[in-house]
């Protein structure tokens, strides 16, 4: 453990999360007011930590943001100061430029470092540390797969917005009589899906952990049809996939060469049951909507929980930790042991036997 | 004008939309508290008068309604007793079931009908008037592009829906330095997008009505990039089309024969800024989320509003009616001016105007 | 008509409104972007105007303020500059300080104003233009009571508001057996409590309007419960008064002689409906919830037409106008004809009919 | 531990609170589903027990009533079997009516009851297994204030709608110069009030477990004042007291000697500020909407884990237990520890130091 530090930067890093700011605005109050420490806002990720782009924040800075999606530190950019996109003539290649980020630390006085990110960031954070900066990370992803935490901010929004959006869908789902398929967020994990799913009255929830047979899932929309369901409702994570098969992935650009190849896993799946069970099955995909925008009230306050504590962690001078939820009680966890690739739903949790006790499926049986 | 009707059916048919509850509560009760008129709830659209399923509606089956999604009256059913689908062996052929119809009105002595649906549904109860049925029509559906009324109830909704969505997308877009293009429903006219568009601050809106030049768009993408916007949200109708193309229509089944050829103009107009600007660019497709679940309290109210004075009319006696809003007034129209087609935002449009003082673009220049 | 303003000074007085920001943005952006106007901020109403605090916008001023509540120009301070407060010793004197105002008008070198504000403002606006000056109004108040204009932007998210506070209470009363009183604002007149109560499905509606007998609204009470209705519903305007009676105006400070005579005609509502029925009944005073925070969707694009369509009129050298919604259409009034008392809800309303034809009663028979 | 039971009684008594019928559908769902035990839903609490109202729950039963607000159980009555009220002609006397209850459990031929309620229900549930019957409890309040549980369900809603009157609050307190005082439900403990406040980034919060100095309060708002906020914001529990004093109860009939007499802390707090420091303020007084209304998507999840495991626990044969939630983990603990008043908010909460941290203040020093 080392001295308090009198300087401290602040970045986000990765993709939107809703919670950004109220991370933010915890942190930069409880620093100030609290410990004495003062506080710099890194703009754009690491991008402002190798292009030296800085201002200081203030306590009137952060006042009113509690409430706002976004970061109002420029952008959550997703660069990597160890392979740092530099142009050469037409192309891009990656370099090395932490020796960018040590001088901007230097020039800006900072004793330490702050990141609120994802696996990613905090892999980065960890690295940051070995090259002697001090570094303290806050866990930040809508995805919850976040290893050493039990929960991380921006995810109860996520569930909410998707849930909320189901709600909509179902009525739809009653008068249409169809199978409306949904998909959510979750490349690598399926908790958004498994959550919202329990909270909007899924009927089959498809996750990244349990690859699913098209059989069984028609089967079962089969049987709900008979039984005299009106519909039936599929949560499926962009990242599910068929048992043995892989992973649709939407497009991107470098791959579209077709350019009309666009669907992901939602489409797929509404299509293949619309064949196999002649039930009219429509597809939803939910995107982006569950990225951004005004963070719940409960993730306002783990988010403030969050940066108190790493403000207080902070001030006591440790270094290579991020702060974490353990059971109600916020702790910090080496960062080392925080980037291990994301954190998926085990086989045994309970949210999967609740779901299955209430007569959802997933698909596998 | 013909005698007051002693007892008269209700049917809900088309797509779903928010407050089609709230007007069967709206006519039930005045019909049975004003006028002393019995109401008969006919199920599944026009289904149930082919087929003659139906139930009487007292107070308390409408009590308790008014927020809820969806329809009391089992499903709102596309189908059209003048073509009706019938199973032979394995195809499906379409007969003309009006005389099943007539029977079950004698059969459920009903004096007239009152059906809550959208131009399919006004012209199929205008042809019911010319088969000697008693027919008042109430306008629904979330396009807003039914001739003869200002508004349809349930477009509110569909608006809000979209516009709150677009602020969540609005965070993400600044976060991430992205173009995010957003999809709403709105197949033949872009009430939707534009409304939604400048509700949200969309700064480029493709409308149906018109057609857009991907240069353009690509130019103002650009333009705005130098001007130092961290982003841009691009609305889209989804039957926006290029200047001189197609709609880029969502897959059916019925033409899916490379199930992976998904994609709609959402993702199209995507694919084509992030290959011509190198800004990534993201497609969100709000579907579904647009057409149900509560409706707003300025829906409920012109639901409400729609449903009393369909009732009012109705115990006058007259027929071949719709009602609709005109300025603040609810009037009625005679059924067949209805049936003629989507009505269209008009190039004069107010509301275009208004997008374009603010500096929204409509990719047309 | 004069010569088109090169510069022109926006404030915005009197209560808050949702909506207010996006006025300000759609001023702003027509007037520079179509119109080429400079636009000045006053600060805090006219109290910036006597004081002379003000701040040019610009285009990146307005950018992202649509969605915000509250008003990014200080606050909406009631100041009329004609009866200024003034300190003097420990006493407040009203000062005429109409000459300040010119006098900032000519520092700031504005050819004009526009003021956004309710009834009183407008007054304040026509008295300005007796002085020489050139002023359009912007129609402001969640009560909508304001004459000239059909509706004015802020009260569609007051009664949203209002409407949604109603439908949680609504299973509460259901659930404890009870009879529910909601007081929502409305001083003189009762669009919100109107609008609000048929869009959430109220029982008894109480207007300032109506005055209304105790007795008839213990019967229809009495009768409900009678009928097996588990709960009623009771909206009630602030300003509603028993026939013959006085309005129970809520304490200020000045009158407060008993710290402990808090309540208002909710509370008293209750009080007595308890007293006479023996059923319990309880009071939720919405309050400051209806007039602060994030418009609707419907509320920000009528606050975007006021706004772009005030630029109009101004850049044509107009003065002496408010802008106004007749029917479908933005036009302009003479601001005299504004200021004349608060707009009530008309006896033969079709909102009234409307509420009367679904059951609802406002406690007068 | 016993057989695993039959037949099975569920009642939800107490107040209403956001997740009942999402505990109901769980339960239903998973006992007949996965436990093949038959459920009888009583009617209105313990009222149904006494006078033997009930009737048998399907999977239909409880399809689509995830998101509603109240109970489908009728009433969540207040009555105590062991304290019933009798009518005896003009008074009502209290009866031990337990003998009736044992009467309707044998006639409805129920092998245990499942009892969905706070600490009263709780402590109802204990007598009845002294008495012989087998009970399981599931721990329902808003106000987060039981015993032998981290969370109930229905206090997330509750939080969050109080959190949202808040944001909207907050704008109007900046618009007009204000302290708004807003008064939160919690009639012995803050959790609310603690946990709104943190997510709406209240200034002062005043909770009954720690007695407020009006001195304190006032100086603190003097001091924002200087600084040049420009705004306070007061939350207060129902249940604050000034230190030495008396908690101002809003009044019931009973004591309503004086029909005017009718404010509660918050009216009172108001007035004082506004006495005190000259600066204008008003009291919002949340009421019943924190206890109405659709779940949060997080409530949902917990009252549907809640019902999953009760059904667990009852099928396996125990009894005399309730469901709690530990840290992540649902648990079961003996009723007896449950029913010992309520639960308050230590000292040495995290939430407390959290507040702090982020420059909120208690009002006690």
């Amino acid at each position: 453990m080392g001295a308090s530090p009198r300087r401290v930067g602040l970045l986000t890093a990765g993709g939107d999360c809703p919670g950004l700011n109220a991370v933010i605005r915890a942190l930069t109050k409880s620093l100030i007011f609290d410990h004495g420490i003062e506080v710099i806002g890194i703009m754009d990720g690491f991008k402002g930590l190798v292009e030296n782009a800085a201002r200081e924040l203030t306590m009137d800075d952060v006042s009113g943001i509690l409430t706002l999606g976004g970061t109002i530190l420029g952008t959550t950019n997703r660069e990597n100061p160890f392979k740092y996109p530099v142009s050469k003539g037409r192309e891009i290649v990656f370099k090395d430029r932490s020796r960018d980020v040590l001088e901007t630390v230097e020039r800006l006085r900072l004793d330490m470092l702050i990141t609120i990110g994802g696996d990613g960031t905090q892999a980065i954070s960890n690295q940051l540390v070995q090259k002697g900066l001090r570094v303290i990370g806050v866990p930040k992803t809508i995805d919850n797969d976040l290893h050493g935490t039990d929960l991380t901010f921006g995810h109860d929004t996520a569930v909410a917005v998707a849930a909320e959006a189901i709600d909509r869908i179902h009525t739809t789902a009653m008068s249409h009589h169809r199978v409306m398929v949904v998909e959510t967020m979750g490349r690598y994990s399926g908790w958004i899906a498994l959550r919202a799913g329990i909270a909007a009255g899924g009927d089959i929830l498809l996750l990244p952990e349990i690859p699913y047979h098209m059989d069984a899932i028609c089967r079962e929309v089969h049987q709900r049809s008979e039984k005299g369901r009106r519909s039936s409702i599929v949560v499926v994570a962009e990242g599910a996939k068929p048992k043995g098969g892989e992973v649709t992935a939407r497009r991107t650009v470098a791959d579209a060469s077709d350019p009309l190849r666009l669907g992901g896993v939602g489409e797929r799946v509404a299509l293949e049951i619309e064949k196999t069970t002649n039930v009219e099955a429509r597809a939803t995909i939910l995107g982006h909507i569950q990225r951004g925008g005004t963070p719940t009230p409960f993730d306002r306050i783990l988010a403030t929980r969050y940066g108190v504590e790493a403000a207080v962690i902070a001030a006591r001078g440790e270094s290579g930790k991020m702060v974490a939820l353990h059971g109600d009680e916020i702790v910090s966890v080496p960062l080392e042991s925080v980037a291990c690739g994301p954190r998926l739903v085990p086989e045994s949790s309970t949210l999967i036997k609740t779901a299955r006790s209430i007569g959802s499926s997933f698909g596998d049986k």
